[in-house]
């Protein structure tokens, strides 16, 4: 199912535009993000083309998964780096870009890294409550 | 393969502390983060008891990966949001606090969600040769 128009990523998975490749299957491409946020910055994708993770076939999802700790191992490697984060954007309003499923294993190093703010809330028991209510009944119904 | 110690997921795991369960298989758990970033943030963890993602099995880290997409659809159901985030950090110096595997599916709310910072660096050819030599190297032997 093709989604609305090409991204970058469909020219890399057609190797139209090159990448610096780190590990290919029938399901999932790694290649090293050019824009790093530290040296080593991966990119983990799928060759199912889906926007976004909630799209995307529980196969193609586990394939994803499944590479992530030896892909992880790896640029650990390469890198010395021993803290990571993975991190994969939803929407533009949630720092997306690309509109093409990507999981980010990004190293932390001297000076950089993934930058977060963490504003935590409360969760009141009724609001848990109601939330916990709702996905148990999206998830019993598909 | 025991950590070094207990962690509050191995008492959510045993059933000793409680949690709002969103979702259970032989190797997943998923339940609220009772201090969310946004209401309907949830953590979904392996049963596997391992602190980093590098540590964990193929298998559980593909049983984690399979049901990213339907949980996510839960929490846009539950919740209204278009927009989030998963994240998955490694490390304290990564903001890990809980020393036990977990993803983050954060979604964005008004005024709320992951807030990121985005430094990226360019990344000369020489280095991304060099990186991807030593990460093709770990993945050959490993």
């Amino acid at each position: 199912m093709p989604t609305k128009h090409d991204t970058v990523f469909d020219k890399i998975l057609s190797g139209e535009i090159p990448c610096h490749k780190i590990y290919e299957d029938d399901h999932v491409l790694a290649f090293l993000d050019i824009g790093p946020l530290c040296p080593g910055h991966m990119l983990v994708i799928p060759k199912e083309r889906k926007a976004f993770l909630h799209e995307l076939s529980d196969a193609a999802a586990a394939s994803i998964g499944r590479v992530l700790p030896r892909l992880s191992r790896a640029l650990m490697a390469a890198t010395g780096a021993t803290n990571y984060n993975i991190l994969q954007n939803n929407g533009s309003e949630a720092h997306q870009v690309v509109m093409h499923v990507h999981f980010h294993i990004i190293p932390r190093c001297e000076d950089g890294g993934l930058e977060i703010a963490w504003n935590a809330m409360p969760l009141p028991g009724e609001v848990a409550d109601s939330l916990r209510e709702a996905m148990l009944a999206d998830l019993a119904n598909g």
